[in-house]
């Protein structure tokens, strides 16, 4: 016993010291990286993706590997179907980096210019932000778009994949370190921890001795809350997208049915699925009924307040817990509100600060309701589903963040940078 | 014994049902203070500078009891410098809470704005950060000070001043929520911390239930120190500014020496002092001993590598320890490095990332140090000490920021903001 202990604690050290390196070596190689031209790290780029088209089969065969193990330890098909790998998701992943490769380099860009009174030039300038440490679940396509989004942006970025899928993310690191090595840039830019030792996580939360700048967590609510609990560095995550779509009483009818249908049930398990619908008092009786028998009609689950039960046989009573929850399913919490300022006590009560729309014609109501949701997002006569970095014209992203800092909504490239002030002088000295 | 670990207990209880409360009405005032017109904003700050120059006697009476106590507490001059109230300084805090009435207002501004081809027109629009925890130490102008460049941010503020000057605070914040009461805003939109104990500042860094958004110390290294390691919520500082002036072989000897003396001795004890000479080998022979007799001529201590001892008998040999040092005196560290790579190096290994200078007439060797160190500022002929938010024309700041998210450089109102991306659509729904 005394001596499993010790070896534990060994083995801790080891680890520690191992995923230092990782982090100094990343830290060396963000400096290249935030002073490598745009043409080199593009390079990388497509030769990421040549390499992932040419090692196709390869890939393939390993991730059936990591199938094969997360069906003989009993994990659900939903599970297996998000680690799973076919020709064409190997194709959309270099696809995928072709597409970063063609978005602009943030890296350099001046943000603003302005001249002081005695003649000093300043300018803020766009650089990277560092080091990025990436968190991430089952998915082995986020290995490669967030080591791509990380590069263009001119970071070193610290992959750690889910246990599950170690293989495939393996061989996918293999080709993005093929496209660093042939572009003439440092392999260590991009790093996956290699073993599958839950510390790992833990250490890498601490920042590896301030080698890591922000942690990105990619995965369900558990990992994200464990994420944000840990952190002792900046994290860009959302932890729940409990969005809204409130109907009001200058609401077009038609519109709204198409954004409570498309918002809810487009795709249920996106961050942008609206999980509650709120109807203006005001107009109840003439929008209530329709809007929830569409959504019943489309299999939607309805949990409603007394007005909704009272529309079909079909809801089911909502409890105090249903307002709070993210469904991530073909499920949506229904109440009646009155009016705009009923909406807005709402969200603010029980939303996440993520996406929230409101539909009507009056555009006061509207500029009042965009005005006062404190979400990252807000929307006016459009669906939730939009809350989406490549949907905003971004290019891909890299998640979306609901924290106040730095990064809010979609995170892609532009969001993995900061910026210096470069001032430009004449022998200008400060007066007294 | 065990009764006063009872009491202890207790009484750190009741203080955390008293700071959470404070939390709750600063969230409370914050929703209010979002949504606030500039002119009612305003309004607040010249009635609270109306209030200061009313009650000016008071405020010194009080002040001096502070005075009076930290005296008898054997406080050195300094320190009591620091904490002295004048007419002059009170007239200054009421001039200060003008000038930022005067600044633009940044809650509304459209940062950017674009249409996709769908017809949705997204835009970015400033929106205050919401709940500032401010915790500083002597000067009691600080009160003034943070409150007006919250308020005119549109955020609520819980203040925390250090204990010598609690009389003092106080006096000077029940003139801000005059200000609040006679403008008809919330006067919990600026709340102070009653309390001496220590406790509390543990308690606010905790972010009170999530009550507060950011953090900003204002003090000491040893302060700053203490609230980086302990918050849990994010930080708006600088730890140090250990900041250099480069003097390059193509420099403009006077210009040189008009920066150098500038950056070192203007102000010693300001973040934005030099605390590094590096000056280029390739023309030590023509720049090095002006610039070292300058400086002891100005009486600065000087300490050096072998090259600068040998300039002059006045000039101390440095330690690895000086190149790591803020002293914030009259004191500078010298040294002769190989060109600007080695000055970058120098610079990388030991400096804070706070602000550099580079002296040259040569553009390519200016855009090199520009481009590749890596500080919040770096400068081009002039003066590190430039460093702030008025000399940047961003008028009042409420410190300095070296990291690298959000806030970085000068904190200035602006830095008090986020923004939120507002979506207006005409009904459009997301493709599948």
């Amino acid at each position: 016993m005394t001596l499993a202990i010790a070896d534990t604690k060994l083995d801790l050290r080891l680890l520690k010291i191992d995923l230092l390196a990782i982090g100094q070596e990343a830290r060396k190689a963000a400096r290249a990286l935030a002073l490598a031209p745009t043409e080199q790290k593009n390079a990388a780029l497509f030769a990421a993706a040549a390499a992932l088209r040419a090692r196709t089969d390869d890939i393939l065969r390993t991730n059936a590997e990591d199938r094969d193990a997360a069906r003989a330890s009993g994990r659900p098909e939903s599970f297996i179907d998000r680690l799973t790998l076919t020709p064409a998701r190997v194709e959309a992943m270099a696809k995928g980096l072709e597409d970063v490769a063609a978005l602009a380099d943030p890296v350099g860009e001046t943000i603003a210019a302005w001249e002081r009174p005695n003649g000093l030039k300043i300018s803020r300038v766009r650089v990277p932000l560092g080091v990025i440490g990436m968190i991430y679940e089952s998915r082995p396509n986020v290995t490669a778009d967030a080591g791509a989004l990380a590069l263009k942006a001119g970071n070193a970025v610290i992959l750690r994949g889910g246990s599950e899928t170690i293989a495939s993310n393996r061989a996918i690191h293999a080709c993005l370190a093929e496209g660093l090595r042939a572009a003439g840039l440092p392999e260590t830019a991009i790093q996956l921890i290699g073993t599958t030792d839950r510390a790992a996580v833990g250490l890498l939360l601490e920042g590896l001795d301030g080698a890591v700048d922000v942690i990105v967590p990619r995965g369900g609510k558990s990992l994200v809350e464990r994420v944000q609990k840990e952190a002792r560095v900046p994290v860009f995550a959302h932890l729940e997208g409990i969005c809204h779509v409130y109907v009001d009483k200058a609401a077009d009818a038609e519109k709204a049915r198409a954004i409570v249908l498309n918002a809810k049930l487009r795709r249920t398990g996106v961050c942008g699925s609206a999980e509650t619908l709120l109807v203006d008092e005001a107009a109840a009786d003439r929008l209530l009924a329709p809007l929830v028998i569409a959504l019943l009609d489309a299999g939607c689950e309805v949990r409603g307040d007394a007005a909704t039960c009272a529309v079909d046989a079909r809801v089911v009573p909502a409890t105090e817990q249903d307002w709070a929850t993210e469904y991530l399913d073909a499920i949506i919490s229904a109440k009646v509100v009155p009016g705009v300022a009923g909406a807005i006590a709402h969200i603010e009560r029980y939303g996440s600060h993520h996406t929230d729309s409101i539909v009507t014609e009056d555009a006061a109501t509207a500029e009042t309701f965009l005005a006062e949701v404190d979400s990252a997002i807000v929307l006016h006569n459009a669906s939730t589903q939009f809350a989406d970095g490549g949907e905003f014209g971004m290019g891909a992203e890299i998640g979306i963040a609901t924290g106040r800092f730095h990064a809010r909504g979609p995170v892609g490239v532009e969001q993995l940078t900061t910026f210096k002030y470069v001032v430009r002088g004449d022998g200008q000295t400060r007066p007294v």
